[in-house]
């Protein structure tokens, strides 16, 4: 059984295209990566349609309301024992988590900024909440996140 | 405008944990790498709780579901003309569509399966056919994704 797992995560490492989280095995850290990584895809998305003409254009809303939705499974992302491992989540974190929680929050008010400017049709208005979504996870990392692994 | 757009697009470079979409400016391929991303983000976090004990159980539906409407938010992931630029798209997906729509049907369905079996609560079948999952999304990169950029 033991066995069968490794060659599962095996697989799954090789399948996987996140390099990130491909070995380590702390639940939250894994967890925690996944969920940065769907908001990231959705970030993508968001500038294929926003910056570089691609014409999905009716699923601005759904790519913002998604990246909200994966946050909102974050659950406890940090606990005490996840800082170590193939993580960058800097020790800041959990020696000034109001800082970091301010910013978090930050970043949710700017995605539902985003969702409620997906809802008209001010290209202009998309453009400046998207770019604020952006701005609003850089703030963080610049914070939060180690430069390395 | 020019400038902003290019300032903006940097800023959301250096925030997006994305490294392979980093530079790429068409727009199908940006867009089909942030969807595969938020496929990917998925899988890690599933992973998380079905191998490495993370607690969230009741989220495996979630993750599961909202992959597989992640990839219904596809559209026409690789017109012509989007084979060249950073992708890893090999240029068998041109050569062989039907194939490479079999195998994207395939991993469709084994995302439909791992739904079914989350609404149940035998964690064997869950493993399965998060196994099974994993190795679609690994048939469909064996033969359609190039080992380098």
């Amino acid at each position: 059984m033991k066995l069968k797992t490794l060659a599962g995560l095996c697989i799954l490492g090789v399948a996987s295209s996140s390099v990130m989280a491909a070995e380590e095995t702390n639940p939250y850290i894994v967890h925690r990566q996944g969920i940065y990584e769907v908001a990231s895809g959705h970030m993508e998305a968001l500038k294929s349609i926003i910056m570089l003409g691609h014409p999905a254009k009716a699923d601005v809303n759904y790519h913002a309301t998604a990246m909200l939705e994966a946050f909102k499974h974050h659950g406890d992302a940090f606990p005490k024992g996840s800082e170590q491992g193939k993580t960058r989540a800097d020790a800041k974190i959990w020696s000034d988590s109001a800082g970091f929680k301010e910013k978090g929050d930050a970043a949710g008010k700017a995605i539902m900024e985003l969702i409620a400017a997906s809802e008209a049709s001010d290209e202009a208005k998309l453009k400046e909440k998207f770019f604020a979504v952006g701005k609003s996870c850089k703030n963080c990392h610049d914070d939060y996140r180690k430069k390395k692994m």
